[in-house]
């Protein structure tokens, strides 16, 4: 099963997508997916038929959900980056992107006034079903309901700004989403999903899921011990090694490129870049 | 005039809350109010009147909307903090907190399980009105459409785990706010508005607007060059020196502490520090 969302005349819901792409089928209106998310995509959706051409894709988020994204998680990424000579960090470094900055697939990105163009990271969703409280890992991994791809797409100036990321990864559009598929269906990331991403057809990241240094079980247990974990909350598990501004010379997305990240298992996920113009139309 | 939010049956709602606080006066419904926000705090509210004991107060805030924080902008604060070494960032630092982290006066906030206490850092939020893209200062702080007084109430461990921040930042009910004041009504914060914050009745921090060293329309100007900024979103301005955890030895909120910060022209923001338990409550 692969779950949209799509916005209607009465507000957003929650569709699964056929299997040949061609038609969606109503789950529930956004909010009640979300209210017993592990429910819903347990059972054969019930609801509409639609031509999935008469339909506005969104992602199936909640407005006011939290997308928590580890920043260094794959080893050789570590090695790669700015932060390379301190090494793997003693715990997930996470950094925070507003539902705002999330789209889907097929949507065209803006490269922000400032920037040289984006930069690619190709990543793994998970979306939290439950609600979390101090909860252990094997408790956290349990209440994941489904995964997506995405890609972190990053203004990287904006990044480097201070020390603080969040402005950089925070860019209109810039965060592109998959379908969700069941986790019952993806099955654990430990055992190494391949994830890869290609501009314009060159594949430029080619890794493992099991190359990740923290799990989603566990950095969910961690973020549990601050902050309540809600149902439609998510967390992007962090980019393999071959981003672009990490390259002699760099490497950024320019406007008229396409950008892909193909996840085992979770599909694949397809954006065009375009100008700063795209912000203001 | 002071905007409050507040919950019904129907969902949530902007009020105006009486001079003597008794009684609240219905202007719009959350999504209505922040389509034309000038227009409304502009005439005076024509809706329902209420007695405030009866109802439930709630951030006037949209779910989606960003809150953009300034970590790093009183140059006394910069001195006491463990950035002191690189001196005043080039740019504003900018962090970031969920919606689901905001609440009201009155709330009781809870000490993380993994902290020693609640630091607190009393500030100055503004409320963006309407849409920027690549503004100008003057026209982005043209574009606020008031202030309320802010409690960034920081879980200090978990914001100092790694490099980035946002964990510490996002604590359950840790972002108290008070009722939005017209920015017709404040005038230009760089005329210095008083900030205190008061811990059982001792005054820790008490600084001046003024102090400031990224002004409110520089800021907005900067992040509207990386991602459009839309009507509801905010951004808290940084808070003066003074707070705990820099003191010797430090000093953190415990559990039936009273913590409240008062700005000049903003009014008075009371909150009680509970325990862990709350929120398993």
């Amino acid at each position: 099963m692969r779950i949209v969302g799509i916005r209607r005349d009465g507000g957003a819901q929650v569709a699964a997508l056929s299997e040949d792409g061609a038609q969606v089928t109503v789950v529930a209106a956004l909010e009640d997916f979300w209210a017993d998310a592990a429910g819903h995509l347990s059972r054969e959706p019930g609801g509409e038929t639609l031509p999935a051409a008469d339909v506005e894709f969104v992602p199936p988020v909640l407005p006011g959900a939290r997308v928590v994204c580890i920043g260094l998680n794959y080893l050789k990424h570590v090695a790669e980056g700015s932060y390379a000579g301190e090494g793997v960090p003693p715990y997930p470094t996470l950094f925070a992107r507003w539902t705002q900055s999330l789209t889907v697939g097929g949507a065209e990105v803006p490269v922000p006034s400032d920037e040289d163009g984006l930069d690619w990271e190709g990543e793994v969703m998970a979306y939290v079903g439950s609600t979390l409280v101090d909860a252990t890992p094997d408790e956290a991994l349990a209440a994941v309901v489904g995964y997506s791809t995405f890609n972190d797409l990053t203004s990287r100036r904006a990044q480097k700004l201070t020390s603080q990321w969040i402005l950089g990864k925070n860019g209109d559009r810039s965060g592109p989403l998959g379908p969700i598929v069941p986790a019952a269906e993806v099955g654990d990331l430990r055992d190494g999903l391949r994830v890869q991403t290609r501009v314009n057809g060159e594949t430029v990241q080619d890794g493992s899921t099991d190359e990740m240094v923290y799990t989603v079980g566990d950095t969910l247990a961690l973020i549990s011990r601050t902050f309540t974990l809600r149902p439609g909350d998510l967390l992007a598990t962090g980019t393999p090694s071959g981003v672009g501004y990490g390259r002699t010379p760099p490497w950024l997305l320019q406007p008229g490129d396409v950008v892909e990240v193909e996840v085992e298992r979770l599909g694949l996920l397809t954006n065009t870049v375009v100008g700063n113009d795209a912000r203001t139309a």
